[in-house]
């Protein structure tokens, strides 16, 4: 059985191994927290992601991996080389994939709050700017073409449509409702259309939608998806690509009812097919999806305490360093990285920040465990590091990579 | 009228001053986003929380100021020399309270979570070590115990006691219920206290509680000062002092039922005098109530965005910069720095970060807003800087301190 998401973690003789390596051995002289990533994990979810995209016929892909997910520049590079693009949503970002070597011409740019200096940078980053800035609303239009005149250069968009669906997430990652902030609404598109001044310096050549993070049902995705497709056509404009977004969601629990990649495929492959004769370059945002369970929190037990029925494991690890669990409420595995023997009982792992939402599990079934042994939180890959914090005053969470030949790279 | 909570605050001419210095002119060159905070405002709130202990005969008040608030080094210099000691929960809070030359007499060291390499660093700040370990286990007191044995020092400590009462506010940072990680039950403080061998290195010297944050009604204080003073009695032990934590909420929005500071030290007081012939030494742990109102987080408006009914100003700040809008739902004021004439409308203020909880107000009625305007998000003093993250892969957001001559501090 998986103990995570991901495949190759497993327990040998009660030690935990990532893909064949004891984690013990390989990093028992880092001082915790800090992050373990997986490039073999990586690997492999970028190529099922590929492969399931070609298998369903979606002509000539562009994965575009979301940066905000995780922007360790190891993974970039492993992702690069096989070939991925960026999704990216600042000027840092921008040049984070740029450090990584990923070519401009795969780079899209989405976001509310593009400033005036991030488009420039995009603008000129290469000689006809990025693939794609996936613009999100009328007024940032008329501010990139400001900016393209400047500059004497054509920008290369994409409209984000706003599909007015209400999605089964956390409310704090759903992007496709009405009164979000994300997207622009159809008839805002169609108006836009019309107005020529708008588009003297600029090129429109695809459209785009993205209805939140972390989905499990697919129902949301295929409305958007059909909204998406009948502007499209209506509009009458020749599209070089359709960006369809990320959000694909990842099992963190095993009892989560999910979506499965090859569903997700499917569902795209047929929409598209119903509406075009022939079918547009798919462009895909996968962030979660890509690193998700490629990440582990390794932290040490600071003390145990048993208060009446309670009892409480303290880690070094806190929501400063990993904040999901506190913002979402979301569930994560917890790992020893030995297993003692001895009888399993419901455990609170709590980190040391002075706050009761600094909590990683409540009444979770562990072994034993005592001061100095060290414990995972799994599944952490995604909106991890890039989201720590040093609250408290404590140090910035470092971050490993252990390579396919199980070499560590900080 | 108070625009915030922050008394020197006001509109003159349509332009915000703090202080008596107009925003604009002191912080345009500076760029966006940063926060701002006044020396003047916290030396009136330092000053009224001393004036307010001493007014109701709490003897010899030692008023510990929590660094998790917010540990800006000009900050803690300025409550340093106003007579402040420090509530530290980390061993780098412990050198940055040094750093401001508060005397490790007057700190004390809260936290679930406590290292043996920072307990270490506490006993061996000063001859006799940090004034109080405030112990939350009694599985921490058996660590103290070995550390000051092989430092063969004596370690003077408050034990926390958990009241079992549930508070009145977000539950992320309610801290004294039984199920809570923080605090030690009675019965197990009476069974520790009978143990010999536990007390070798340790002299007991306080008892200490603390039931959350940001309370707005006193009853659960009242209620958990009963507790601890029947504790303390019953114990039959001489005790230097009582803690009793922080929380004292702030009026963040207008229609806030609160209870006043005056309440608060009256109840204080009350419940001793009925308790004790001699007071002991009260130890209060403010952190909120010091520096909340002292801060506003400036932000410029990169756009603003209609779509249908809603009317979005979309500023450069985000919830990485500023995480209580997202994490507790937090209301806070938006103030434009200078006002445009012309009818208010319902805004959304949102950031530039990929998630809808990225999100200072809905709905939130404002003058007109163009670009390049710029909007203070107010209160943003304690739990602001100190929580902010780089997500997004945006820079740190930067602090800017504006003392008593209107000189502003980097």
């Amino acid at each position: 059985m998986n103990i995570t998401n991901h495949q190759s973690l497993s327990y040998k003789r009660n030690k935990l191994f990532i893909d064949n390596h004891c984690i013990n051995s390989i990093t028992k002289d880092i001082k915790t927290p800090f992050y373990l990533y997986s490039v073999k994990a990586i690997e492999n979810n970028y190529l099922n992601f590929s492969k399931e995209a070609i298998k369903n016929k979606l002509h000539n892909p562009l994965i575009c991996y979301a940066l905000k997910a995780n922007s360790n520049i190891h993974l970039l590079k492993v992702l690069k080389k096989l070939g991925a693009g960026a999704d990216i949503v600042s000027g840092r970002e921008l040049k984070q994939a740029l450090k990584a070597k990923i070519s401009p011409q795969k780079i899209v740019f989405s976001g509310v709050g593009k400033k005036e200096e991030e488009i420039t940078l995009a603008l000129n980053c290469h000689k006809e700017g990025i693939y794609s800035f996936n613009v999100e609303s009328i007024e940032e239009l008329e501010m990139i073409g400001k900016v393209a005149k400047s500059l004497n250069k054509q920008a290369r968009v994409a409209l984000r449509l706003n599909p007015q669906v209400n999605v089964k997430t956390h409310k704090h990652i759903s992007t496709g409702g009405k009164s979000h902030k994300f997207g622009i609404l159809k008839e805002d598109i169609e108006a836009a259309l019309k107005k020529k001044k708008l588009w003297k310096n600029i090129n429109l050549i695809g459209m785009s939608t993205h209805i939140g993070s972390q989905l499990t049902c697919l129902k949301a995705t295929e409305k958007a998806l059909n909204e998406l497709s009948k502007l499209c056509l209506s509009i009458g404009h020749n599209l070089e690509f359709i960006d369809v977004g990320g959000g694909l969601g990842v099992p963190y629990n095993h009892d989560q009812p999910l979506s499965s990649l090859s569903d997700y495929m499917k569902l795209v492959s047929k929409v598209f097919k119903r509406y075009f004769k022939e079918m547009p370059r798919i462009v895909f945002e996968p962030g979660r999806y890509i690193v998700a369970n490629s990440g582990l929190l390794i932290t040490e037990v600071i003390r145990t305490k048993k208060s009446a029925d309670n009892k409480f494991i303290i880690v070094d690890g806190g929501m400063n360093d990993f904040v999901r669990s506190s913002l979402y409420g979301a569930y994560h595995h917890v790992l020893p990285v030995s297993k003692r023997s001895g009888k399993r009982s419901p455990c609170h792992v709590v980190g040391p920040i002075c706050e009761t939402a600094d909590s990683f599990a409540s009444y979770r079934e562990l072994p034993p465990l005592k001061s100095r042994d060290r414990v995972c939180i799994g599944d952490v890959g995604a909106y991890g590091h890039t989201m720590s914090s040093t609250y408290n005053m404590r140090e910035k969470v470092k971050e490993y990579v252990i390579d396919l030949d199980g070499k560590l790279l900080k």
